[in-house]
Protein backbone atom coordinates (compact mmCIF):
# COMPACT_ATOMS: atom_id res chain seq x y z
CA UNK A 1 0.00 0.00 0.00
CA UNK A 2 1.21 3.37 -0.60
CA UNK A 3 0.30 5.95 1.37
CA UNK A 4 -0.73 9.82 -0.42
CA UNK A 5 -0.62 13.02 1.34
CA UNK A 6 -2.62 15.90 -0.66
CA UNK A 7 -3.07 19.77 0.48
CA UNK A 8 -6.94 20.94 -0.62
CA UNK A 9 -8.29 23.63 -1.02
CA UNK A 10 -12.27 24.52 -0.81
CA UNK A 11 -15.33 26.51 -0.92
CA UNK A 12 -17.15 25.68 2.00
CA UNK A 13 -20.39 27.51 1.20
CA UNK A 14 -21.96 24.98 -0.22
CA UNK A 15 -20.77 22.09 1.86
CA UNK A 16 -22.50 21.41 5.29
CA UNK A 17 -18.94 20.34 6.88
CA UNK A 18 -16.34 18.61 5.61
CA UNK A 19 -17.15 15.12 7.73
CA UNK A 20 -19.20 12.73 6.01
CA UNK A 21 -23.21 12.68 7.16
CA UNK A 22 -25.32 10.57 5.41
CA UNK A 23 -27.52 12.38 2.97
CA UNK A 24 -25.72 15.87 2.83
CA UNK A 25 -23.05 16.93 0.71
CA UNK A 26 -19.92 17.07 2.83
CA UNK A 27 -16.03 17.59 2.05
CA UNK A 28 -14.97 14.40 2.46
CA UNK A 29 -17.74 12.34 0.98
CA UNK A 30 -16.94 14.27 -2.69
CA UNK A 31 -13.19 13.29 -1.55
CA UNK A 32 -13.78 9.67 -1.29
CA UNK A 33 -16.76 9.28 -4.01
CA UNK A 34 -13.42 10.74 -6.41
CA UNK A 35 -11.32 8.15 -5.32
CA UNK A 36 -13.61 5.53 -4.83
CA UNK A 37 -13.88 5.95 -8.68
CA UNK A 38 -10.53 5.88 -9.50
CA UNK A 39 -10.65 2.44 -7.24
CA UNK A 40 -12.69 0.88 -9.50
CA UNK A 41 -15.50 0.93 -7.12
CA UNK A 42 -13.66 0.20 -4.47
CA UNK A 43 -14.96 1.95 -0.85
CA UNK A 44 -12.24 4.47 -0.31
CA UNK A 45 -11.55 6.47 2.88
CA UNK A 46 -9.85 9.79 3.32
CA UNK A 47 -8.65 11.09 6.70
CA UNK A 48 -8.01 14.48 7.20
CA UNK A 49 -6.24 16.99 9.63
CA UNK A 50 -9.59 17.79 11.31
CA UNK A 51 -13.39 18.84 10.64
CA UNK A 52 -14.61 22.30 9.79
CA UNK A 53 -17.86 22.96 10.02
CA UNK A 54 -20.64 24.67 7.58
CA UNK A 55 -19.62 27.31 5.55
CA UNK A 56 -15.74 27.56 6.53
CA UNK A 57 -13.59 27.55 4.02
CA UNK A 58 -9.98 25.99 3.55
CA UNK A 59 -6.65 27.30 1.33
CA UNK A 60 -4.57 24.46 2.86
CA UNK A 61 -6.75 21.41 4.71
CA UNK A 62 -4.27 18.07 4.42
CA UNK A 63 -5.48 15.11 3.80
CA UNK A 64 -4.09 11.00 3.31
CA UNK A 65 -5.45 7.92 2.07
CA UNK A 66 -3.78 4.50 0.90
CA UNK A 67 -3.68 2.97 -2.75
CA UNK A 68 -2.78 0.19 -3.69
CA UNK A 69 -1.78 2.22 -7.16
CA UNK A 70 1.83 3.31 -8.23
CA UNK A 71 0.66 6.58 -10.00
CA UNK A 72 3.00 9.31 -10.73
CA UNK A 73 1.87 11.77 -8.35
CA UNK A 74 0.98 14.54 -10.98
CA UNK A 75 -1.75 12.03 -11.96
CA UNK A 76 -3.28 11.59 -8.43
CA UNK A 77 -3.73 15.45 -9.11
CA UNK A 78 -5.01 15.72 -12.22
CA UNK A 79 -7.19 12.75 -11.61
CA UNK A 80 -8.87 13.99 -8.83
CA UNK A 81 -8.92 17.60 -10.13
CA UNK A 82 -11.23 15.70 -13.03
CA UNK A 83 -13.44 13.84 -10.80
CA UNK A 84 -13.64 16.43 -8.03
CA UNK A 85 -16.78 19.26 -8.21
CA UNK A 86 -14.78 22.68 -9.15
CA UNK A 87 -15.48 24.02 -5.44
CA UNK A 88 -12.48 21.32 -3.93
CA UNK A 89 -9.49 21.30 -5.51
CA UNK A 90 -6.06 19.81 -4.77
CA UNK A 91 -3.12 21.56 -5.15
CA UNK A 92 -0.36 19.22 -4.30
CA UNK A 93 0.24 15.52 -3.83
CA UNK A 94 3.41 14.36 -1.47
CA UNK A 95 3.99 10.16 -1.63
CA UNK A 96 4.47 9.69 2.67
CA UNK A 97 5.11 7.24 5.04
CA UNK A 98 2.90 5.13 6.37
CA UNK A 99 3.76 6.45 9.81
CA UNK A 100 2.41 9.96 9.05
CA UNK A 101 -1.20 10.45 9.33
CA UNK A 102 -2.91 13.42 8.26
CA UNK A 103 -4.89 13.82 11.84
CA UNK A 104 -2.15 12.72 14.43
CA UNK A 105 0.78 13.82 12.78
CA UNK A 106 -0.31 17.48 12.52
CA UNK A 107 1.86 19.43 14.94
CA UNK A 108 0.03 22.95 14.48
CA UNK A 109 -2.44 24.85 12.11
CA UNK A 110 -3.51 28.47 10.88
CA UNK A 111 -6.89 29.74 10.87
CA UNK A 112 -7.34 33.21 9.10
CA UNK A 113 -10.41 35.32 9.56
CA UNK A 114 -11.93 37.97 7.27
CA UNK A 115 -13.88 40.96 8.08
CA UNK A 116 -14.69 43.71 5.78
CA UNK A 117 -14.65 47.07 6.24
CA UNK A 118 -16.78 48.06 3.22
CA UNK A 119 -20.07 50.14 3.39
CA UNK A 120 -21.46 48.02 1.47
CA UNK A 121 -20.80 44.42 1.68
CA UNK A 122 -19.84 43.07 -2.07
CA UNK A 123 -21.91 40.18 -3.43
CA UNK A 124 -18.58 39.15 -4.78
CA UNK A 125 -17.66 38.76 -0.94
CA UNK A 126 -20.67 37.56 1.01
CA UNK A 127 -19.54 34.09 1.32
CA UNK A 128 -15.69 35.31 2.07
CA UNK A 129 -15.87 37.73 4.53
CA UNK A 130 -17.92 38.81 7.46
CA UNK A 131 -19.06 42.91 7.03
CA UNK A 132 -18.41 45.08 9.75
CA UNK A 133 -20.78 47.60 8.76
CA UNK A 134 -20.27 51.14 10.73
CA UNK A 135 -18.61 49.54 13.50
CA UNK A 136 -15.04 50.69 12.71
CA UNK A 137 -13.02 48.79 15.52
CA UNK A 138 -9.94 50.12 17.03
CA UNK A 139 -6.94 47.68 15.79
CA UNK A 140 -4.69 48.62 18.63
CA UNK A 141 -6.75 47.82 21.08
CA UNK A 142 -7.47 43.96 19.44
CA UNK A 143 -4.18 43.66 19.02
CA UNK A 144 -3.31 44.57 22.83
CA UNK A 145 -6.13 42.07 23.64
CA UNK A 146 -4.67 38.98 21.19
CA UNK A 147 -1.56 39.36 23.11
CA UNK A 148 -3.38 38.20 26.44
CA UNK A 149 -4.59 35.11 24.53
CA UNK A 150 -0.71 33.82 23.03
CA UNK A 151 0.91 31.35 25.16
CA UNK A 152 -0.60 28.38 26.54
CA UNK A 153 -3.91 28.93 28.50
CA UNK A 154 -6.98 26.73 29.17
CA UNK A 155 -9.64 28.03 26.24
CA UNK A 156 -12.41 26.59 28.17
CA UNK A 157 -14.15 30.06 27.63
CA UNK A 158 -13.28 30.35 24.31
CA UNK A 159 -14.81 27.11 22.90
CA UNK A 160 -18.12 25.48 22.67
CA UNK A 161 -20.01 23.68 25.34
CA UNK A 162 -20.24 20.59 22.86
CA UNK A 163 -16.27 20.29 22.67
CA UNK A 164 -16.02 16.52 23.93
CA UNK A 165 -12.21 16.89 24.55
CA UNK A 166 -11.38 17.25 28.03
CA UNK A 167 -8.26 18.83 28.30
CA UNK A 168 -8.40 22.44 27.01
CA UNK A 169 -4.93 23.39 27.11
CA UNK A 170 -4.09 24.83 23.86
CA UNK A 171 -0.82 26.98 22.48
CA UNK A 172 -1.31 29.99 20.69
CA UNK A 173 1.85 30.40 18.88
CA UNK A 174 1.30 33.66 17.15
CA UNK A 175 -2.41 36.08 16.62
CA UNK A 176 -1.96 39.05 14.12
CA UNK A 177 -4.30 41.44 13.39
CA UNK A 178 -3.35 42.98 9.75
CA UNK A 179 -5.54 45.56 7.51
CA UNK A 180 -5.08 44.27 4.05
CA UNK A 181 -7.23 46.84 1.58
CA UNK A 182 -11.00 47.25 2.86
CA UNK A 183 -10.69 43.59 4.96
CA UNK A 184 -9.38 43.18 8.71
CA UNK A 185 -7.69 39.83 9.01
CA UNK A 186 -7.09 37.88 11.41
CA UNK A 187 -4.28 35.43 11.29
CA UNK A 188 -3.67 32.45 14.48
CA UNK A 189 -1.58 29.96 14.55
CA UNK A 190 -0.91 27.16 17.17
CA UNK A 191 -0.72 23.77 18.04
CA UNK A 192 -4.29 22.76 17.70
CA UNK A 193 -7.61 24.47 18.20
CA UNK A 194 -10.94 23.28 20.28
CA UNK A 195 -14.15 23.28 18.72
CA UNK A 196 -15.33 26.68 17.83
CA UNK A 197 -12.13 28.05 18.98
CA UNK A 198 -11.06 30.64 16.11
CA UNK A 199 -14.57 31.97 15.85
CA UNK A 200 -14.87 32.37 19.61
CA UNK A 201 -11.35 34.46 19.36
CA UNK A 202 -12.29 36.45 16.86
CA UNK A 203 -15.77 37.18 18.55
CA UNK A 204 -14.07 38.55 21.24
CA UNK A 205 -11.58 40.84 19.76
CA UNK A 206 -14.20 42.47 17.77
CA UNK A 207 -15.49 43.24 20.97
CA UNK A 208 -13.16 45.01 22.40
CA UNK A 209 -12.33 46.31 18.94
CA UNK A 210 -15.59 48.26 19.15
CA UNK A 211 -15.68 48.99 22.75
CA UNK A 212 -17.93 46.46 24.40
CA UNK A 213 -15.19 44.57 26.27
CA UNK A 214 -11.84 46.14 27.74
CA UNK A 215 -8.40 44.44 25.94
CA UNK A 216 -8.05 43.35 29.75
CA UNK A 217 -11.38 41.70 29.92
CA UNK A 218 -10.06 38.85 27.90
CA UNK A 219 -7.72 37.72 30.92
CA UNK A 220 -10.58 37.65 33.62
CA UNK A 221 -12.19 35.59 30.51
CA UNK A 222 -9.70 32.87 30.51
CA UNK A 223 -9.38 32.79 33.96
CA UNK A 224 -13.42 31.89 34.52
CA UNK A 225 -13.16 28.97 32.19
CA UNK A 226 -16.74 29.35 30.95
CA UNK A 227 -17.53 29.68 27.17
CA UNK A 228 -20.89 32.27 28.51
CA UNK A 229 -17.99 34.91 29.32
CA UNK A 230 -17.08 35.15 26.00
CA UNK A 231 -19.55 36.36 23.88
CA UNK A 232 -20.63 35.00 20.32
CA UNK A 233 -19.03 32.48 17.73
CA UNK A 234 -18.82 34.85 14.72
CA UNK A 235 -19.69 33.42 11.48
CA UNK A 236 -18.37 30.44 9.71
CA UNK A 237 -18.16 32.72 6.25
CA UNK A 238 -15.01 34.59 7.59
CA UNK A 239 -13.37 31.43 8.52
CA UNK A 240 -9.88 30.03 6.66
CA UNK A 241 -8.30 26.81 7.35
CA UNK A 242 -4.87 28.19 5.99
CA UNK A 243 -2.17 25.62 6.70
CA UNK A 244 -1.32 22.62 9.04
CA UNK A 245 2.33 22.05 9.85
CA UNK A 246 3.71 18.42 10.06
CA UNK A 247 7.34 18.28 11.81
CA UNK A 248 8.80 16.26 9.23
CA UNK A 249 7.96 17.79 6.16
CA UNK A 250 8.04 21.61 7.64
CA UNK A 251 11.86 21.32 8.97
CA UNK A 252 13.28 18.51 6.62
CA UNK A 253 16.97 17.92 8.06
CA UNK B 1 -43.07 60.93 -9.21
CA UNK B 2 -39.77 60.91 -8.73
CA UNK B 3 -37.23 58.77 -10.81
CA UNK B 4 -34.45 57.34 -9.06
CA UNK B 5 -30.85 55.91 -10.48
CA UNK B 6 -29.45 53.38 -8.60
CA UNK B 7 -26.10 51.90 -9.86
CA UNK B 8 -25.83 48.17 -8.78
CA UNK B 9 -23.50 44.71 -8.34
CA UNK B 10 -24.40 41.62 -8.46
CA UNK B 11 -22.94 38.07 -8.59
CA UNK B 12 -24.69 36.28 -11.23
CA UNK B 13 -23.59 32.99 -10.42
CA UNK B 14 -27.09 31.85 -9.25
CA UNK B 15 -29.06 33.97 -11.48
CA UNK B 16 -30.74 32.77 -14.57
CA UNK B 17 -29.74 36.69 -15.94
CA UNK B 18 -31.04 40.17 -15.39
CA UNK B 19 -34.54 40.07 -17.21
CA UNK B 20 -37.51 39.16 -15.83
CA UNK B 21 -38.63 35.52 -16.83
CA UNK B 22 -41.42 33.75 -15.20
CA UNK B 23 -40.39 30.78 -12.81
CA UNK B 24 -36.73 31.33 -12.75
CA UNK B 25 -34.48 33.95 -10.29
CA UNK B 26 -33.23 36.13 -12.50
CA UNK B 27 -31.91 40.09 -10.89
CA UNK B 28 -34.77 42.18 -11.77
CA UNK B 29 -37.04 39.93 -10.60
CA UNK B 30 -35.20 40.43 -7.06
CA UNK B 31 -35.22 44.21 -7.23
CA UNK B 32 -39.15 44.57 -8.53
CA UNK B 33 -40.36 42.43 -5.41
CA UNK B 34 -37.86 44.57 -2.90
CA UNK B 35 -39.48 47.82 -4.79
CA UNK B 36 -42.83 46.50 -4.73
CA UNK B 37 -42.21 45.83 -1.04
CA UNK B 38 -40.95 48.90 -0.45
CA UNK B 39 -44.09 50.07 -1.95
CA UNK B 40 -46.80 48.46 0.03
CA UNK B 41 -47.17 45.78 -2.53
CA UNK B 42 -48.09 48.49 -5.10
CA UNK B 43 -46.31 46.38 -8.43
CA UNK B 44 -43.32 48.57 -9.24
CA UNK B 45 -40.80 47.73 -12.35
CA UNK B 46 -37.24 48.91 -12.48
CA UNK B 47 -35.68 49.35 -15.64
CA UNK B 48 -32.11 48.69 -16.42
CA UNK B 49 -29.45 49.22 -18.75
CA UNK B 50 -29.28 46.47 -20.53
CA UNK B 51 -29.50 42.66 -19.97
CA UNK B 52 -26.62 40.64 -18.74
CA UNK B 53 -27.10 36.30 -19.31
CA UNK B 54 -26.94 33.73 -16.75
CA UNK B 55 -23.64 33.67 -15.03
CA UNK B 56 -22.74 37.33 -16.11
CA UNK B 57 -21.56 39.63 -13.18
CA UNK B 58 -21.60 43.32 -12.70
CA UNK B 59 -19.69 46.04 -10.51
CA UNK B 60 -21.87 48.80 -12.20
CA UNK B 61 -25.33 48.31 -13.78
CA UNK B 62 -27.18 50.81 -13.85
CA UNK B 63 -31.17 50.95 -13.14
CA UNK B 64 -34.06 53.31 -12.79
CA UNK B 65 -37.66 53.46 -11.36
CA UNK B 66 -40.08 55.70 -10.47
CA UNK B 67 -41.71 56.56 -7.24
CA UNK B 68 -43.70 58.59 -5.85
CA UNK B 69 -42.06 58.24 -2.60
CA UNK B 70 -39.81 61.19 -1.23
CA UNK B 71 -37.05 59.02 0.99
CA UNK B 72 -33.12 60.36 1.56
CA UNK B 73 -31.25 59.00 -1.05
CA UNK B 74 -29.54 56.91 1.74
CA UNK B 75 -32.62 55.50 2.95
CA UNK B 76 -33.53 54.08 -0.53
CA UNK B 77 -29.93 52.39 -0.42
CA UNK B 78 -30.68 50.56 2.92
CA UNK B 79 -34.07 49.80 2.72
CA UNK B 80 -32.92 48.16 -0.73
CA UNK B 81 -29.95 46.65 0.92
CA UNK B 82 -32.00 45.15 3.38
CA UNK B 83 -34.58 43.35 1.34
CA UNK B 84 -32.66 42.29 -1.67
CA UNK B 85 -30.83 39.03 -0.81
CA UNK B 86 -26.95 39.57 -0.10
CA UNK B 87 -25.83 38.41 -4.21
CA UNK B 88 -27.42 41.89 -5.40
CA UNK B 89 -25.90 44.95 -3.53
CA UNK B 90 -27.40 48.89 -4.15
CA UNK B 91 -24.17 50.69 -4.12
CA UNK B 92 -25.35 54.38 -5.41
CA UNK B 93 -28.41 55.68 -5.47
CA UNK B 94 -29.33 59.17 -6.77
CA UNK B 95 -32.20 61.42 -8.12
CA UNK B 96 -32.60 62.28 -11.64
CA UNK B 97 -34.93 64.28 -13.76
CA UNK B 98 -37.82 62.24 -15.94
CA UNK B 99 -35.97 62.45 -19.01
CA UNK B 100 -33.00 59.90 -17.73
CA UNK B 101 -33.68 56.23 -18.73
CA UNK B 102 -30.91 53.84 -17.94
CA UNK B 103 -31.30 51.80 -21.02
CA UNK B 104 -32.05 55.13 -23.59
CA UNK B 105 -29.80 57.33 -21.81
CA UNK B 106 -26.63 55.37 -21.89
CA UNK B 107 -23.68 56.31 -23.82
CA UNK B 108 -21.38 53.83 -23.43
CA UNK B 109 -20.23 50.77 -21.30
CA UNK B 110 -17.28 48.84 -20.06
CA UNK B 111 -17.30 45.02 -19.54
CA UNK B 112 -14.17 42.98 -18.14
CA UNK B 113 -13.23 39.36 -18.93
CA UNK B 114 -11.38 37.63 -16.56
CA UNK B 115 -9.46 34.45 -17.21
CA UNK B 116 -6.92 33.01 -14.71
CA UNK B 117 -3.17 31.66 -15.03
CA UNK B 118 -3.78 29.27 -11.98
CA UNK B 119 -2.52 25.97 -12.65
CA UNK B 120 -5.07 24.52 -10.47
CA UNK B 121 -8.30 27.12 -10.65
CA UNK B 122 -9.03 28.15 -6.88
CA UNK B 123 -12.32 27.14 -5.89
CA UNK B 124 -12.78 30.58 -4.52
CA UNK B 125 -12.14 31.86 -8.82
CA UNK B 126 -14.62 28.61 -10.32
CA UNK B 127 -17.25 31.47 -10.74
CA UNK B 128 -15.10 34.42 -11.11
CA UNK B 129 -13.11 33.71 -13.76
CA UNK B 130 -11.97 31.21 -16.45
CA UNK B 131 -9.10 29.42 -16.32
CA UNK B 132 -6.49 28.99 -19.39
CA UNK B 133 -5.41 25.97 -18.29
CA UNK B 134 -1.96 25.11 -19.46
CA UNK B 135 -2.44 27.33 -22.21
CA UNK B 136 -0.34 30.36 -21.71
CA UNK B 137 -1.43 32.67 -24.28
CA UNK B 138 0.74 35.40 -26.30
CA UNK B 139 -0.61 38.60 -24.78
CA UNK B 140 1.39 41.20 -26.80
CA UNK B 141 -0.29 38.87 -30.32
CA UNK B 142 -3.98 39.78 -28.42
CA UNK B 143 -2.89 43.58 -28.06
CA UNK B 144 -2.11 43.60 -31.53
CA UNK B 145 -5.03 41.65 -32.97
CA UNK B 146 -7.04 43.81 -30.67
CA UNK B 147 -5.92 46.98 -32.39
CA UNK B 148 -7.31 45.60 -35.44
CA UNK B 149 -11.25 45.97 -33.40
CA UNK B 150 -10.52 49.35 -32.06
CA UNK B 151 -12.90 52.14 -33.48
CA UNK B 152 -15.76 51.33 -35.63
CA UNK B 153 -16.81 48.53 -37.67
CA UNK B 154 -19.91 46.19 -38.30
CA UNK B 155 -19.41 43.57 -35.62
CA UNK B 156 -21.95 41.04 -37.26
CA UNK B 157 -18.85 38.17 -36.64
CA UNK B 158 -19.05 39.17 -33.41
CA UNK B 159 -22.61 38.79 -32.36
CA UNK B 160 -24.73 35.88 -32.17
CA UNK B 161 -26.84 34.54 -34.40
CA UNK B 162 -29.76 35.20 -32.42
CA UNK B 163 -29.19 39.24 -32.62
CA UNK B 164 -32.35 40.86 -33.39
CA UNK B 165 -30.78 44.34 -33.77
CA UNK B 166 -30.49 45.01 -37.83
CA UNK B 167 -27.74 47.84 -37.25
CA UNK B 168 -24.49 45.87 -36.36
CA UNK B 169 -22.17 49.08 -36.35
CA UNK B 170 -20.87 49.42 -33.08
CA UNK B 171 -17.72 51.78 -31.86
CA UNK B 172 -14.82 50.35 -29.23
CA UNK B 173 -13.07 52.97 -27.85
CA UNK B 174 -10.58 51.02 -25.55
CA UNK B 175 -9.48 47.41 -25.59
CA UNK B 176 -6.89 46.19 -23.26
CA UNK B 177 -5.35 43.50 -22.12
CA UNK B 178 -3.69 43.60 -18.77
CA UNK B 179 -2.25 40.87 -16.77
CA UNK B 180 -2.86 41.33 -13.05
CA UNK B 181 -1.32 38.59 -10.59
CA UNK B 182 -2.52 35.21 -11.72
CA UNK B 183 -5.35 36.92 -13.89
CA UNK B 184 -5.63 38.39 -17.64
CA UNK B 185 -7.93 40.84 -17.57
CA UNK B 186 -9.39 42.30 -20.66
CA UNK B 187 -11.02 45.45 -20.61
CA UNK B 188 -13.78 46.78 -23.59
CA UNK B 189 -15.34 50.16 -23.48
CA UNK B 190 -17.83 50.90 -26.40
CA UNK B 191 -21.21 52.97 -26.75
CA UNK B 192 -22.62 49.88 -27.06
CA UNK B 193 -22.56 46.45 -27.28
CA UNK B 194 -24.20 43.48 -29.38
CA UNK B 195 -25.69 40.17 -27.84
CA UNK B 196 -22.52 38.29 -26.80
CA UNK B 197 -20.18 40.65 -28.30
CA UNK B 198 -17.49 40.80 -25.44
CA UNK B 199 -17.54 37.41 -24.85
CA UNK B 200 -17.00 36.34 -28.93
CA UNK B 201 -14.34 38.76 -28.95
CA UNK B 202 -12.84 37.56 -25.86
CA UNK B 203 -12.66 33.91 -27.42
CA UNK B 204 -11.21 35.54 -30.76
CA UNK B 205 -8.18 37.17 -28.74
CA UNK B 206 -7.62 33.93 -26.57
CA UNK B 207 -7.12 32.26 -29.87
CA UNK B 208 -4.97 34.54 -31.43
CA UNK B 209 -3.00 34.47 -27.86
CA UNK B 210 -2.58 30.77 -28.44
CA UNK B 211 -1.70 30.72 -31.79
CA UNK B 212 -5.19 29.23 -33.37
CA UNK B 213 -5.65 32.18 -35.42
CA UNK B 214 -2.92 35.12 -36.51
CA UNK B 215 -3.21 38.99 -35.21
CA UNK B 216 -4.35 39.71 -38.92
CA UNK B 217 -7.00 37.26 -38.83
CA UNK B 218 -9.29 39.36 -37.55
CA UNK B 219 -9.64 41.83 -40.41
CA UNK B 220 -11.17 39.22 -42.49
CA UNK B 221 -13.27 38.01 -39.52
CA UNK B 222 -14.89 41.06 -39.12
CA UNK B 223 -14.97 41.55 -43.40
CA UNK B 224 -16.80 38.49 -43.42
CA UNK B 225 -19.71 39.77 -41.58
CA UNK B 226 -20.41 35.98 -40.50
CA UNK B 227 -21.06 34.72 -36.65
CA UNK B 228 -19.06 31.55 -37.47
CA UNK B 229 -15.88 32.88 -38.50
CA UNK B 230 -15.26 34.28 -35.07
CA UNK B 231 -15.30 30.90 -33.07
CA UNK B 232 -16.99 30.07 -29.81
CA UNK B 233 -18.53 32.15 -27.15
CA UNK B 234 -16.71 32.13 -24.12
CA UNK B 235 -18.18 30.98 -20.54
CA UNK B 236 -20.52 33.66 -18.98
CA UNK B 237 -18.48 33.47 -15.28
CA UNK B 238 -15.11 35.69 -16.78
CA UNK B 239 -17.63 38.61 -17.78
CA UNK B 240 -18.36 41.76 -15.86
CA UNK B 241 -20.01 44.95 -16.87
CA UNK B 242 -18.13 47.21 -15.04
CA UNK B 243 -19.82 50.77 -15.68
CA UNK B 244 -22.52 52.35 -18.10
CA UNK B 245 -21.76 55.85 -19.45
CA UNK B 246 -24.46 58.84 -18.77
CA UNK B 247 -23.67 62.10 -20.84
CA UNK B 248 -24.77 64.40 -18.45
CA UNK B 249 -23.64 62.55 -15.15
CA UNK B 250 -20.29 61.94 -16.44
CA UNK B 251 -19.41 64.97 -17.52
CA UNK B 252 -21.53 67.92 -15.50
CA UNK B 253 -20.60 70.75 -16.92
Amino acid sequence: MNRIKATISYDGTNFAGYQIQPGIRTVQQEIDKALTKIHKGENMISYASGRTDAGVHANGQVIHFDTPFNLPLDRWKKALNVLLPTDIRINKVESVDQDFHARYSATGKTYRYKWSYSEVHSPFERNFSVPLGTRKPNVEKMREAAMHLMGTHDFSSFCSTKTATSNKVRTVKLLTLEEQDEFLVMTINGDGFLYNMVRTIAGVLIDVGVGRKAPSDVLSILEKKDRKTAGKTLSAQGLYLENVEYKSYDNPS
